[in-house]
């Protein structure tokens, strides 16, 4: 069996073969020892696409892939993002505030996020600002501009580094709504400033804005035409259908701009389990190998999930694209589309493997969704990639009392039925503390136009000059 | 500036695209905004070659790679080993002793290599046996039929893990020598068995072998028709010229073979410098960034480095394919070579960051060997690989007390001039215990005929086919 799985060569002007993966987990093995230089030559397709979307593993290294495979579908096995034809790994490190000419080794997701989001270097903590504090024109932006809809969905507060560097620009990423503001007062729209991260990505208009961090766009702002209103009322009066829940998501007009804040701050994890703990006796029971819980008694049932959240972001999108919004509308070129997958990096902090597996579990299934759709769409690029690397290690058991592991670990049960102990030690104490995240380069895959381009080791930087040039941006 | 700096187009039955990456270590960023489409797409070359040269850089995972690159040319320069066109990353995972059909997530480098040599998995510990202990043809033993000069070169003992897994067959990785066969009674030339690992590498004929590992050579066979003498001795005797020093490995007769013992154990370190130690204050010595000593006293200046060893070792094998060796000799078919960074693995499992960086730096410098070599010979298949990850992270400054890292940890100054934090935190104490491998996926990348096999997600196993089917082995 070849190890991709192409769809059907489309003829046109330039003949476009797309690899097409399968879609959903795939159990058992999916080697081959069948020569794929054919198969690899078909998916390096140059040219433009009308559609591009970007999953973004928050934190999910090459470490917290192995580890997710691992457990929910064997280590022969293959997720859907293991499937994707072209792949690199890229580098991750931001610069210095007080010297940019200085690299920053271990980033956060706001500097990696500039950095995929504009092309540009910028500081830990810098929202789509250089080291400078001058605002850069984003991917989305640009997007926008040349007539594409656009849409932003996450796990985490939408207010958060990730969905936040696409459609708002500030020094600070702490401040996210209107209340938050005292780290950024010159950036308060009492101050003639363009206002939190909230009040900006609501005035971007970006069509498809979905998320948790309700609670920010509950602030009201402190200036500007709409001072003394909620931000989620700001939206609303803008023309968007603010939504709340699966259901709301679901009924959402197409044509209709759509900002969606499923919970009050971080959406729910998909699962849960017990954190690492240190090691106390060869019989502890971070020794014993355990199933997670695929569930999570915290989550409301009426939470989408990201794979829901990325199918009707698809669907809303793609009613843009066909007929635009509002009286008069024109069609649009097409669209941009970033998904993240924001609690894999969040449960890496807080030593929790199975939450972390879970959240990657679902992050994939969401790239199913694209992946299929791509099937039918081969003008699209999609991008699988992470902003940084994280903590967590698959590791031996720690047997020897002597020779322990010094952080903390877990054991788990995996779908091969086999023990894999997952170790966290970058901080200390574990789990009390917030594990570091690591300088590590991380995986990039991609199938579809400007693929290739993924290919060998990048920097982030690129992936945003990959993504303008597959939507003719530059 | 394209990425992948591509060497002439080779006309002939098929034409041949090769990419020839920049030989040595690139000062400065590399990086390119412009569309690698067309490179990439000349970069997949299929059919068959003359030549693989496979690089193993035992322990190098993505980490590993990324803290060489961070200290050695800075965080925007790359390796030689980071210009080949095609990526990917292959899972490692062994399988139990007990029961076969369950996965070990954490391999040593004997059930690895057994992987990549002979395409099956197996337990850790065991050297090219099945879990049954069958011995499985290597990749080196087909080649050798069908007619290919052979090489196998390491910076360990000649009779370690890795080199030893394409030339030896025994269920325990430590039965090294004559003498240390306690362990595999069966396997005893006196028992009838083919003797220890050093004595069936000199029985396999292999045109060059080099490393270290001397003390085991010196050992004294207990049995068979060499019964009571060194296997040292015993190679001098089957047609080897037996060399200790860089001057002896370059006067050794093209068409000789040649056995290259440089050290009594492995071969010392190229650099050295602070092991890491736990986190005790934040103005402690391992706190404080250093450069590392890009020497090492203990060693000996007649020892030769890896790149040169690499020059050396293709220079012979060159020779044996265009005459072959002994009377009425002919050519060979061509030649496979395995070049083997190995203590990258054991300076991880110290603790050593700068001994680690060193010898990924030699490492890098005899692909660099390989990849001129390759300018003018395109048929030839480069492959550079890990068996498996290892312990090192780059993490943040551990600044607060009650906050610090857990393990150990050791400040470098990079080439950039910045502070690396290199964290070391897989078993305790840091750095008195070894340190342990890790069960994540590592990269592999590669450039020649079948070099788009190693595109995706792949198994360790598949590598051993990819080669295969380049020398028509299958």
């Amino acid at each position: 069996m070849a190890r991709f799985t192409l769809g059907r060569v489309v003829a046109g002007a330039a003949a476009v073969a797309v690899a097409a993966a399968v879609v959903g987990v795939a159990a058992g093995a999916t080697t081959s020892h069948d020569d794929n230089t054919g198969d690899a030559r078909r998916a390096i397709v140059g040219g433009r696409a009308r559609h591009v979307i970007m999953f973004l593993g928050d934190g999910m290294g090459d470490s917290e892939i192995t580890i997710a495979r691992n457990y929910a579908v064997g280590a022969a096995g293959r997720l859907t993002m293991d499937k994707l034809p072209l792949t690199g790994e890229y580098t991750t490190y931001a610069v210095q505030q007080s010297n940019p000419s200085l690299p920053e080794y271990v980033p956060d997701s706001a500097a990696t996020g500039t950095a995929w989001s504009t092309g540009q270097k910028t500081y830990n903590n810098a929202i789509s600002v250089t080291p400078g504090d001058v605002d850069l024109p984003t991917i989305l932006e640009k997007a926008k501009a040349a007539g594409f809809a656009t849409g932003d969905i996450t796990t985490a507060e939408l207010t958060d580094a990730t969905p936040a560097v696409l459609a708002s620009h500030v020094n600070l990423r702490g401040c996210q709504g209107p209340a938050d503001m005292a780290t950024c007062p010159d950036d308060k729209k009492s101050a003639g400033g363009p206002g939190s991260i909230a009040e900006q990505m609501v005035d971007h208009d970006v069509d498809v804005l979905m998320g948790g961090g309700k609670a920010r766009f509950d602030q009201v702002s402190d200036g500007g035409p709409a001072a003394g209103t909620s931000v989620t009322a700001q939206a609303a009066a803008r023309g968007y259908d603010v939504v709340t829940d699966a259901a709301g998501m679901q009924a959402a007009q197409p044509g209709t701009k759509v900002l969606g804040l499923f919970s009050s701050g971080n959406m729910p994890t998909e699962w849960t389990g017990p954190a690492a703990t240190p090691y106390t006796t060869d019989t502890a029971p971070n020794t014993v190998p355990v199933r997670c819980t695929e569930s999570n008694p915290d989550r409301p049932a009426t939470n989408p999930h990201l794979s829901d959240m990325t199918a009707r972001a698809i669907d809303l999108l793609e009613a843009q694209e066909r007929h635009g919004s509002g009286k008069g509308a024109k069609g649009r070129k097409g669209f941009f589309l970033q998904v993240e997958g924001a609690s894999i990096d969040k449960q890496d902090h807080a030593a929790n493997p199975c939450a972390q597996i879970g959240e990657t579990v679902e992050f994939d299934k969401a790239i199913g969704v694209a992946v299929e759709w791509a099937r039918s769409h081969p003008d699209t690029l999609i991008v699988v990639t992470a902003d940084h690397g994280h903590t967590s290690q698959i590791i031996s058991p720690p047997q020897v009392a002597a020779h322990h592991t010094p952080g903390g670990f877990q054991t788990l049960l995996t779908k091969d039925g086999a023990p894999m102990v997952v170790n966290y030690a970058t901080v200390s104490p574990v789990p009390a503390a917030s594990q570091d995240h690591t300088g590590t380069e991380v995986r990039i895959a991609a199938q579809g136009p400007q693929a290739a381009n993924v290919l060998g080791i990048t920097d982030q930087t690129e992936l945003f000059h990959t993504m303008s040039r597959a939507l003719g941006l530059e």
